[in-house]
């Protein structure tokens, strides 16, 4: 699982790659055998939508659950990760996104890095993040939506915005987004389950909510440069990690294997 | 204008007919520089979203508003429509939706025909929406979505939703909406400024947020058989007409001519 020439360089100018179905079927089933119970479970790693019913994100679910431990150590998600940073990274923030259907609520335009530095002190975008789709993605269920290049402007000014969802998130504001759209265009990479995409901390996102009856179950892996931990240690340790261990990687039918057993 | 026979069928069969560029560049930018003042209004007409200064939906407009009067009776919406209902048709309701950049809240999954069937005690399904485009309508800025077929199922329980939204709405039930598009799946018809959709009263349909830069203004007209006209006067005037005169469409060339003069 090495990126190519093309890759990297499409990374570097627009701040995105989409991998299509990096996982087969048998895997991603094997996955999302284990979501229902991850997202019905009460305990403060698990966060509600403003009904106070709808699972929105569950954190740190590879340090409670096996299989997505393994996938956390999964060499075709980690080792692109480390060619892009150059180096051994560790976890810093592992979540389940559930933008489940009908009730999945919007996710503001902002950058994770801009969190990572005003939260938890971490010294400099050497870190990003991998989604992988554990359903189909389409235009009817929320997907994620880029601004391509917006990665190279560095951490823009954000407000704290603790009202529109039930999770508080440094946005961006209108007139930042407009500008950077109109500079490079807005980007939906829809794909079957079992794709992934590979974005730069800085890169600005978003996605709509979901209205549709098909939920939209995504695995965000952020992943650091071990030598660009954080310093800061304010927000809790299952949503910014305190353990900066190299990932060492599991082989790579480790998401099969225990099925089999 | 008149439809052909594959429009007609697909019109019956799948419930909506989507026309591309029905009115040209300069007719969209004729109206559309009217949209910005009628917007602007202080009146019960214009209803703002929840956060009570972004425009969501102006009625009425055709009464107030010389060029969208002029709307109101143009051959080239109203003429399908008389084919379509088998006769003449007066308006019933008229509005332009916002769907602001960034603001534009949801519209959930419902049917119009059960909410002119209940509030205004229209008779029977005789009655359908033209839904004319006068932004670009893309995957970002909250397209409307159908489920194809729903029409024909008659009018389907549902319940006063009055908290979602500003607005309140007879909506549908996650379950009945699994159901159907199940069967009939899920259109999102995208196109530029100056197209046009037609579609049927009980044609189950629905609209995500508006998270995108670019707003997505589009006018509604719902047209009623002369003959089905409404029985109850519970809603305001301006929202469901009790003017049943049958429209007499103006010249072809109507929207530019008071620009021209």
């Amino acid at each position: 699982m090495r990126l190519d020439h093309d890759q990297l360089r499409q990374f570097d100018e627009q701040g995105y790659l989409f991998l299509p179905k990096v996982f087969s079927d048998a895997e991603v089933r094997a996955l999302m055998r284990e979501v229902p119970a991850i997202l019905g479970q009460d305990r403060p790693e698990v966060v509600r939508e403003k009904d106070a019913k709808t699972p929105r994100t569950a954190f740190a679910v590879h340090t409670y659950n096996d299989l997505f431990g393994r996938l956390a150590r999964h060499p075709r998600l980690i080792e692109p990760v480390e060619q892009l940073l150059d180096g051994p990274v560790y976890i810093h923030q592992f979540k389940i996104n559930a933008k489940a259907a009908f009730d999945g609520d919007v996710w503001q335009w902002h950058q994770d890095y801009g969190t990572w530095q005003r939260d938890d002190d971490m010294p400099e975008p050497r870190a990003m993040n991998i989604a992988l789709f554990l359903d189909d993605v389409t235009e009817f269920n929320g997907p994620l939506m880029f601004i391509p290049k917006s990665h190279k402007r560095g951490v823009l000014e954000a407000g704290h915005d603790v009202t529109t969802t039930s999770y508080p998130l440094w946005t961006l504001d209108h007139d930042t987004i407009r500008a950077l759209v109109e500079e490079g265009g807005l980007v939906a990479p829809k794909g079957p389950a079992g794709s992934a995409l590979m974005f730069h901390g800085n890169l600005v996102h978003g996605s709509p909510s979901n209205l549709s009856p098909w939920d939209r179950t995504i695995v965000y892996i952020s992943a650091c440069h071990v030598d660009n931990h954080i310093r800061a240690f304010k927000r809790p340790a299952w949503i910014a990690h305190r353990d900066f261990t190299p990932i060492a990687c599991l082989p790579d039918d480790c998401l099969l294997e225990p099925a089999a057993a």
